[in-house]
């Protein structure tokens, strides 16, 4: 339970929520977040399951996700050289907003 | 725990994700919430709790969220027609979502 709501206890509080919503809200990161869930995936693996991404935004947003240390780029050891994206530690974390915010979404149209 | 990430599983979970990412995204929308979670509260009280704001801004908020049932206004029994804002149901379970987005954006930050 929040302690307080007066305006100096909101800043830091307020800041981090807009600041993770922001970067959660900007277009298709929720489904490529999504898609990596269930572990790592090659690039077109990604692409495949989101019908209509440009490759230019979805090599923007795994740029964005890669900045933030959501996810990291691996090389595997193939004879040619494939790269996968698996979500770190912080990423695979994200499952718990996502679901925190689609029970609610749910559980307000289920009203 | 996701079961499956296929696309078609993915599009109605991630459409509910990105549409309260989306509404809790705008400007101002994540502190005028915060400052609700404690009780209802007048205008001007609201006002007070967020430095910055524009009144059209404020008044623009309070309809969005009064529309998506996340508010109501109540008249209060007095001599002068005084308005307060209150947090729904639905309004208040969004504490959930706030602090699980504050208790992971701070996990991060820390790691």
């Amino acid at each position: 339970m929040l302690e307080s709501n007066k305006p100096k206890d909101c800043q830091n509080l307020c800041n981090d929520f807009h600041s993770t919503i922001e970067f959660l809200g900007k277009r298709w990161m929720g489904i490529i977040i999504y898609s990596l869930f269930k572990g790592p995936k090659r690039y077109h693996e990604i692409m495949e399951n989101i019908p209509g991404i440009s490759d230019r935004l979805l090599t923007e947003r795994l740029r964005d996700l890669e900045k933030e240390g959501l996810i990291v780029k691996r090389i595997l050891p193939t004879p040619k050289r494939k790269v996968e994206y698996e979500l770190t530690q912080s990423g695979k974390k994200l499952e718990d907003v996502f679901l925190t915010i689609v029970a609610w979404t749910q559980a307000k149209n289920e009203s």
